[in-house]
């Protein structure tokens, strides 16, 4: 079960409105990028929050993937988001996909800044990333 | 949309084998844990996938959480699974929630081994966790 979890926190999103708001819109374009990238969705979920006195509320776009999954959660109010895309390598390396996938996601709500972060996971040695191995 | 991102890479897990086989059975299982830690499940998935070559198939549960979401996905053939507990902290400071929910499903899955990770993630300077922020 090794494999490679991406994230990314992005601020300053200049996108459609859509994009932040309409759950079903941002998971049929999460379905078409998982597609386009070369991985394979095996299950969806597409939340909508209601309003806040803070503002409109956001979103959450989840899809399960033959790979592992994708999350996508919106701030609206604050025109943000939060991405997650996470791809075992069981059978093969999925790691170029993964990479494509997020690119595709950070283009799709045009960000000001990108936060970044790469986590390979299920390595039984310590990966160098900061990963601490323990009992339990 | 500040939070706290855990994960765990479980190598060895000892615990009955439903909890590595049956999606349904899990995914009551961290509705149940969702409910203790005192976080708001807002959405649920369970899926299962097809036995291979290599042994059973294992299965993905994810929970959307008001606080943001909890993703599993196991690995019988290979006695692993890996954990994802993210909070957001919009309106109050999740974490110590999502220490107990990620704490909780360790001991469901007994594992020999923990490979542990802490993201802080949404902060707009540099959290000193290796993440790096950027232009997109």
């Amino acid at each position: 079960m090794q494999g490679l979890h991406l994230t990314a926190d992005l601020h300053g999103c200049r996108c459609a409105p859509r994009w932040l708001l309409d759950a079903d819109a941002l998971g049929e374009a999460c379905l078409d990028a998982v597609r386009a990238a070369g991985l394979q969705a095996v299950g969806r979920l597409f939340h909508s929050f209601p309003a806040t006195a803070h503002g409109p509320g956001g979103v959450t776009a989840t899809v399960l993937l033959a790979e592992s999954h994708l999350c996508i959660h919106t701030w609206p109010e604050q025109a943000a988001v939060t991405l997650d895309v996470y791809v075992c390598n069981f059978g093969a390396d999925h790691s170029s996909q993964a990479r494509t996938l997020l690119d595709a996601l950070l283009a799709l709500f045009e960000p000001a800044t990108v936060q970044r972060h790469a986590l390979h996971r299920g390595w039984v040695a310590d990966d160098g990333d900061g990963a601490r191995i323990s009992a339990p």
